[in-house]
């Protein structure tokens, strides 16, 4: 975090002089009650005699507070932002600041609108940015207006130094895979979200590596990409019912492309999971709601703007993270789209 | 409304002395270019000679400006309110203000909590409130701090002076109701939202005045009422089919309930529309997205949001109103879960 290297580092420096940990020392700068009576007393004399002013992180940072933290966001006409947002928001609303929310359609223009909202003097603590594509430009803006950020579910190419907090896809995609081969399936397709993503290549991954541990060859044929839309999932499975040697398995890249599959195999009159079977990933809402319900691959979003925030909370005081990027566990979520496979039907 | 009596007043005698709308003043006020130019100059001669400062509108309240807009609303777990949302955002997007979005799971501690930060100096140029229940001590406490606000889709009742914008409810419950009469049906059960709420009554009344239309005598029996939640429409589907003489169609307080309408059905293996039509209201995304696609009364919710957001940016503005109360049309939304009534069946 360059904007908090100096801080850090007094913080780092008193840890190393008072031989405790960096947490401890963030511990007592914060009045936690957690820490040992004669702890406390040793680090805040070190503290004192660094001259180290405790008052720059308590006070320094409080007073210019704007009383706002930021959130961008794709849209929310898309179900999985929205689970992001309402993790953010409950933090949010058990401090004493408000969420200023803006959609930006994962357009360059929305994201810079917000920027020069931003830097003509609307004034912010902090933002959580769920971006299409790692920006750094937008970071070293912040940076340098000092504006603590992080990135939630960043779906590009983040720097090691950037603050973000993401979700296993690649295990979650073995998961996936693994499911549909425990169930008998040999022939399974998959259809990503735009293989410029890197979920997109990291979810693919975890499905091509499931398939080499289980010694099944990877067909170019079954391997598919598109949007994160609706449409992409129904063109994508008539292309796959329409080959030759078609997949008895579609593992699609998010639930909103499942609910896609679904309209293109009620269509040809295909039952799942008997004629097919479909796993999704995110687990929206509306995941549990399909007919049949659908199985799929869990990402903790709400979570996900939980942990983020109080990342950006921890920033915002100044004080150090625990870690700068955090990935937190996808998880298979079996319901009844997903059937084993007989080689007879 | 009481915080701009005074603006409202001066620009209401500035229009009668130079004998123009007071939309006209309010155009020559906000440099709007549909004004003709002898009209203009006429008009701003009376402001300068009527000592009304104009740059108490342009400049007083703007350089006040925090930024910001607040939002209240019940909860991001429910479709409809993040179609109120959109809109409210779209809106404010456009302008170089932000939206700071509060969630208040409709109880009084969280609305406290916003009004709290509010008064605490989270500084806001002006609220969208989506509430419960007319809360006349918001508005009152609002009015004191002479901030503007307006409340969208108000649930409560509301005093004529309150800036709102709802749908037209009792409408759209008649039109549901005229819509299963004409296929045939009968015996029409309806089931509402909490009957505290003034949308469930009007919904109820455009019922009750569409089978009084017909002829048709209202059982007591068919009316049945629970939250706005899949909970509400799943055991109430079950009482009505339980019911010695069950009800051929439902009418259901909203799309939500009507999912759980349709679970309750599918459990006793009757199908939708040919054993029972189905009618929602609200039209959220997942209304097509069911299974039969659910044919519902639509409530313009995003529109709702704009609308909201166009008369607070015009309070902001000291700008006057055209009318304090809008309600905009709710429309029917044919799709595929009724059915016309066979008596044979």
């Amino acid at each position: 975090m360059k904007q908090s290297v100096s801080k850090r580092g007094t913080i780092a420096s008193i840890a190393s002089i008072a031989g405790v940990s960096i947490p401890t020392v963030s511990r007592v700068l914060n009045n936690h009650p957690d820490v040992a009576p004669e702890t406390r007393k040793h680090v805040e004399q070190v503290i004192e005699e660094s001259g180290f002013i405790r008052n720059r992180v308590k006070q320094g940072l409080r007073k210019k507070s704007s009383g706002i933290v930021d959130m961008l966001v794709p849209g929310l006409d898309n179900l999985y932002s929205i689970e992001i947002v309402r993790g953010v928001e409950e933090v949010v609303s058990r401090t004493n600041l408000r969420l200023a929310l803006s959609v930006t359609h994962d357009t360059l223009q929305l994201e810079q609108r917000w920027l020069t909202k931003i830097l003509n003097g609307g004034a912010t603590d902090g933002a959580i940015l769920v971006l299409s594509h790692g920006q750094q430009q937008y970071f070293d803006t912040l940076y340098q207006h000092k504006i603590p950020f992080v990135v939630v579910d960043q779906r590009g190419e983040l720097g090691p130094d950037i603050p973000s907090v993401g979700a296993t896809n690649w295990f979650g995609g073995r998961t996936a895979t693994e499911h549909l081969i425990s169930l008998g399936h040999r022939r399974i397709a998959v259809i990503t979200g735009p293989p410029s993503l890197r979920c997109s290549q990291d979810r693919l991954a975890g499905y091509r590596a499931a398939l080499d541990n289980a010694g099944i060859p990877v067909d170019p044929a079954l391997i598919r990409s598109g949007e994160f839309v609706q449409e992409t999932g129904y063109d994508q499975a008539c292309a796959l019912i329409a080959l030759s040697e078609p997949p008895t398995a579609i593992f699609t890249g998010n639930d909103v492309q499942a609910m896609g599959v679904y309209n293109a195999l009620r269509a040809r009159g295909l039952h799942i999971p008997h004629d097919m079977s479909v796993i999704g990933f995110d687990d929206v809402p509306l995941a549990s709601i399909l007919s049949p319900a659908l199985t799929t691959v869990r990402q903790p979003l709400m979570e996900m703007g939980r942990v983020g925030t109080t990342m950006l909370l921890r920033l915002i005081a100044g004080e150090p993270l625990d870690s700068t990027r955090v990935e937190l566990t996808t998880t298979l979520c079996v319901r009844d789209s997903c059937a084993v496979y007989h080689s007879g039907i």
